[in-house]
């Protein structure tokens, strides 16, 4: 993967659904959107993370809100290329290769959007390793760098740049002006040297996610089970398998925030499964207990065709495989606890590792 | 007055109370917050609109959010001096010669402080003529010109710098990020030239407070009573006398909004008023009939020392004069009114000149 094609860019989609643990919302509008943006602005080609010059400037887009609203208001040219344009001028720096902030859905492929437009370079890297809801939620912050910059845009032809006292202050600030902007908007924050990146970027997610997106498209015809192999790519566990039933979803505080339901089938039979997000899944119990935890990830798969199903695009009655995989090592750290943890979003648990917790559960 | 001396000052505040409508907050907080800047860094001079040159560059200082907020968490100079250098920062353009937005309260004495600090004049004049609620109630607005940039700071240490479409996102937009901030700000917003300033600015206003000022201290020795002289210069009508009785006032949606019941005295007994405000006094009723309304000016001064009382210092019993003064012609103008008058705000009216009013209820 040099330049993206097409179908790079569709399993990216499909894989940073996985990796985005539900969040993200639709990747088929982020795959649109890059494709568009490429077709109009030409092919984008990926840099790793060492092949990274110590002075090159690596910036991030994203899409910021709940993703129920974004897919609700596809954003412009004009409103991807405002943030960067905006950075650039606070800056006063030149970015030399976009990078995503994390990986999951629209915000695997926005910043291919935006890379297209300026005719650079992408990173294949983010800095989350997944996708978290917050801004704060990101390797630069573990590593005590604060975001210098954010720069927020709406359709409607309003910038706003924020110059935050610190990674909180980034997110609260941020968070309410693109509430006050209808809900979703378009962000770049925690502009970084190529010396930086090296340290804080978990490298190779887009080219993880491509990969996964490829296995999971072989469903039909794989003579191992594609969700097996992938299971084993990323270390994780076949949680759960069951039925949507009871779904609460609403919009809360610029997210998306509910709960999912699910009654087992097969090998799950009798059991129970709830799912709990903010925009992303947060914690999984099977019968009460715990199961899985942020920072871990969680994703929800179609039992029959294999492929991602987001918060947004859970419906009653949907067949689903619910598996996790743990999270990057630098979030299994007292310092990624403490930002990303079941007690920061509020769950009365203190952190136990995936491993940990479906060993448990086993040998019940 | 070609420097501002202390008596000045407190003229100021005390006028600016007056022609600030009963919003801007507690004038001595204005007047301590200037005099301190005077103090640390040194006098200020004040210019006229007829003494600018056309390629002046004049940046208008001010505070966002709820007065009572804002008494609360007096700002720094460190914040103080945030607005003004982002805006120089984005906007490429250095400040010659600062000026208040409003005339009411804290925000005639605020741009006098950022004056000092950066040991530039102030500018003689405002873009309210009287002090209203909303960022895009000013003549800018009315002669058709946007707000390029805002530019807002916090006491924790936050920079914010909006490009609005327009005047009214820039009020969304500033009103959140104060809100966020956690309900008042320091601003800069609507930078323009000297050639533009003599077109839209509302000149002499801040001699206007200031001769106000002194004329309401000379109460007790004054030949004419000083609220007649006041009248008298403004153009002005005694509307009301009367005692406070029940006042509603909360915080909401970033402003101080409330109502203020009065019972009549002398010549009003068995007569009652009510004032309608949202930061400022926006509509007042005798007997249930609107006798003054937004976008003229309406203040309330203690019967006995003749001093303003703003809608934060209103208290049960107060035993007061309700007046009113026409507003400036660029207001009443259709524009003028769409922007700020009573049914901007709500208020199930057409705007009805104040003089007009006056004469109707007196030939009942």
């Amino acid at each position: 993967m040099k330049w993206l094609n097409e179908e790079d860019i569709e399993n990216i989609a499909i894989g940073a659904a996985v990796l985005g643990t539900g969040g993200g919302g639709d990747p088929y509008i982020g795959k649109m959107m890059a494709l568009s943006a490429i077709k109009k602005y030409g092919p984008v080609q990926v840099i790793t993370v060492d092949e990274l010059m110590d002075e090159q400037w690596v910036l991030p887009a994203s899409g910021m809100g709940s993703p129920s609203v974004l897919v609700e208001k596809i954003p412009s040219f004009e409103q991807l290329a405002a943030p960067l344009k905006a950075f650039e001028k606070v800056s006063g720096k030149k970015t030399d290769v976009v990078m995503p902030i994390e990986i999951g859905g629209v915000n695997s492929l926005i910043p291919v959007a935006v890379a297209a437009m300026n005719r650079i370079p992408i990173l294949d890297g983010d800095a989350m390793g997944r996708a978290f809801p917050e801004a704060q939620m990101v390797t630069f912050h573990l590593d005590g760098l604060k975001p210098e910059f954010v720069t927020i845009a709406d359709e409607q032809g309003n910038t706003v740049t924020i110059e935050p006292a610190d990674g909180y202050w980034s997110e609260k600030l941020a968070r309410n002006v693109t509430i006050s902007m209808g809900g979703s908007s378009i962000v770049c924050d925690y502009g970084i040297t190529g010396k930086q990146a090296k340290k804080s970027v978990i490298p190779g997610t887009l080219s993880l996610a491509r990969q996964i997106g490829a296995l999971l498209k072989e469903q039909r015809t794989a003579a191992v089970h594609p969700i097996v192999q992938m299971l084993d790519i990323l270390g994780g566990y076949k949680l759960f398998k069951g039925k949507a039933m009871h779904i609460e979803r609403g919009i809360q505080g610029g997210f998306t925030r509910g709960e999912a339901h699910f009654e087992g089938i097969d090998e799950n039979a009798n059991q129970s499964c709830t799912l709990f997000f903010q925009n992303e899944h947060l914690l999984a119990k099977v019968d009460g207990k715990p199961i899985a935890m942020a920072p871990d990830l969680i994703a929800v798969l179609d039992e029959e065709t294999g492929m991602p199903i987001t918060t947004e695009g859970l419906k009653y009655g949907a067949r689903a495989v619910i598996v996790a995989f743990p999270a990057h090592e630098k979030w299994r750290t007292p310092i990624g606890i403490e930002t990303a943890g079941p007690r920061y979003f509020k769950y009365p648990y203190d952190y136990i590792p995936l491993e940990t917790l479906v060993k448990e559960h086993s040998s019940k």
